[in-house]
């Protein structure tokens, strides 16, 4: 066989991606990430990132981050277990811990590692996963990784989640939800969770990407969203979410993160957060703890544009957070709809199956703090135009 | 069951550990990472780093991490495939990709992702992944993740290699190995895996977290070192070491970056890299290409101190590049060995069971260009002291 032929596959695959209408196009910002950016040239309203609270470009954490380079340099030249821990990495986890209202907390590279490296840890081969079907990728991965058995239960419907519990699973038993679901902004019925969790003696785990700086007071995230502080096991979290950086977050009593700290694979065989990332995360949180105003900001900017476009006849879906769906049906549509928006100066991604079911393609809108009411107004005139012209509405 | 039972287990796993002398006490940086580190207040001489060449507290590095935020803020604000690629992320990659030799790169959050990102794109169920027994445990848990079969072949032997090939296991054929072994600083003999691989049809991959900015021409990597551009198929790389920051590449054909771009699960479902630690990064490849001044203060420094500590009366195992371990033997023994160094001032790891093999201990002194002779003087005198006071030498 010549050398060529292992790779054969590589060529194939794209070409069907590509029949498939499933290869992606990615676009590149040719600047900050903010309320608009700049691609190919045009400056465009940006209804795509996870930026909620305009943190990604805010000055106070550019100055923090900064500020940590001069005192610390850039790297922290090793993994946390061996001589890459510094004070800044406890600094970010008390004040964290203290945000959240938990024991402890502890800091890895993204909140995708933080689900690697917390899902392993606590279950393993004969213990049982019980996971809602619209998990995150790195729920998925993580409970792979885990060796444990996988059960999935229906949807935020906590009589399927019961009905798993019920059949007495083996082992050690870990119940792990999204907080907010990313494709329909949708909120876990996390007292229903725990509740049912208690009668069957699991260990309750939510990932709260999109909840933290969003829900609860000041954006504390999903369980003072619901007073269930004490209640919830493990709580995941990121920072390149609200918190406008990168890194990820496990948090939860103090003998647990211990546990999670001697155990863990990605924590142990991984590189520390690098000094700004730390440094501007905490930044993040500090502003966060101060004031609420950026999370009422948002909130009134969700629900403005909210009630302007089912006023313009859309449906959004599920929606109870910032997340915006507009649904639109048909994925062909739903493409054409964000070609055109994209020609109107707006970037907002349609999205299609495989991450949502046939038949409910929508443009998924993220609304954020960054956003000004002139932009919103802006937004919705497009949105209408292209609705109208599309016979949407 | 009240709700502390089912976390009865980590009280009784911690205290396991602390039993089997497996539990960690991790130390804290109070400044940078450099030749000397701030411990409890206390100076200490750092023989612990991946800092290979100082750029995890560089000047130059420092200065571009901050212009960077200055002019794109802190945060990508998105995943990758929907609106956190900058331009600044094409740059890196195109950087690294010439730095390399390799058509193109794909940059993501760790070197740890980008194996859970390159393998299981790559091969899955019904394929065979052939995997040196000693490879880092990213790799482990990226092939884990990938479900496809997973052979082990004897560390650094190619007849064992061969004897898997020779079994014709099913499916596609992936073998992977480190570059450099973290342990003893030993290298694969990659040139005899890619004349195996070529007999068998086989993919070869090779994570060169510890040889990029050490091996090769201005330290430019394994495939270098063996001159060996065009036979590899996939490089894994890390910023997290010699270039100081944090992060992870994976590197290869367009076709085959094209192809993880387009399939890799935590690529599509992640954040992208941060502002600072793209432009750091892009700062270090930089000045990398520019000068091979550092890179040669590397060897000059840890053939310095090879040949110091082996004139001492140590052995430095099968050692071939700046990771030098001092081999001790009896895991007590390296134990008290490293708390020795400490009370003199020099912060030195000693690494027992399970890391390497009972009976195998030993103190891992990581040399650096950062390191002046007056700094391996000092340390030589106490690993001298040292290895007397304990009847070593």
């Amino acid at each position: 066989m010549s050398s060529q032929e292992k790779l054969n596959f590589i060529q194939t695959e794209l070409e069907e991606l590509k029949e498939k209408g499933l290869y992606k196009d990615i676009k590149t910002l040719e600047g900050p990430q903010g309320a608009w950016v700049q691609i190919k040239g045009k400056k465009m309203l940006n209804f795509c990132s996870n930026n909620y609270l305009g943190f990604a470009n805010h000055s106070q954490i550019v100055e923090a981050a900064k500020k940590a380079i001069d005192e610390y340099g850039v790297g922290p030249g090793a993994v946390r277990t061996i001589a890459g821990t510094m004070d800044i990495h406890h600094q970010l986890e008390r004040k964290l811990a203290e945000f959240k209202g938990v024991e402890a907390a502890l800091s890895v590279q993204s909140g995708f590692k933080a689900n690697l490296s917390a899902i392993p840890a606590l279950v393993g081969k004969g213990d049982t996963i019980i996971s809602d079907e619209l998990n995150h990728a790195s729920i998925i991965d993580g409970s792979r990784l885990s060796r444990a058995d996988i059960k999935v239960y229906s949807h935020n419907d906590v009589d399927s989640l019961e009905s798993v519990l019920k059949e007495n699973p083996p082992g050690k038993k870990l119940i792990i939800t999204d907080g907010v679901f990313s494709m329909d902004g949708d909120i876990a019925p996390l007292p229903e969770i725990v509740e049912v969790a208690k009668k069957y003696d699991a260990m309750t785990m939510v990932d709260d990407a999109h909840g933290e700086g969003v829900l609860g007071r000041s954006g504390r995230g999903i369980v003072d969203h619901f007073n269930l502080h004490g209640e919830v096991d493990i709580e995941i979290g990121t920072f390149s979410k609200a918190l406008g950086v990168m890194g990820g977050c496990i948090a939860g009593s103090a003998q647990l993160i211990e546990y999670i700290r001697q155990k863990s694979r990605p924590f142990t065989f991984s590189s520390a957060l690098t000094v700004p990332d730390t440094a501007a995360t905490l930044e993040a949180i500090k502003i966060l703890s101060d004031s609420d105003e950026l999370v009422t900001k948002l909130w009134d900017n969700a629900d403005y544009f909210k009630k302007g476009i089912k006023e313009l006849g859309f449906d959004t879906g599920e929606s109870e957070t910032p997340i915006t769906p507009v649904m639109i049906g048909d994925a062909k549509a739903a493409s054409e709809f964000s070609e055109k928006l994209f020609e109107e100066n707006i970037f907002a991604q349609a999205i299609g199956f495989p991450l949502v079911p046939h038949g409910k393609a929508r443009i998924r809108a993220m609304i954020s703090a960054a956003h000004s009411k002139e932009d919103l107004d802006f937004a919705l005139e497009k949105f209408s135009k292209v609705g109208k012209e599309l016979n949407l509405i």
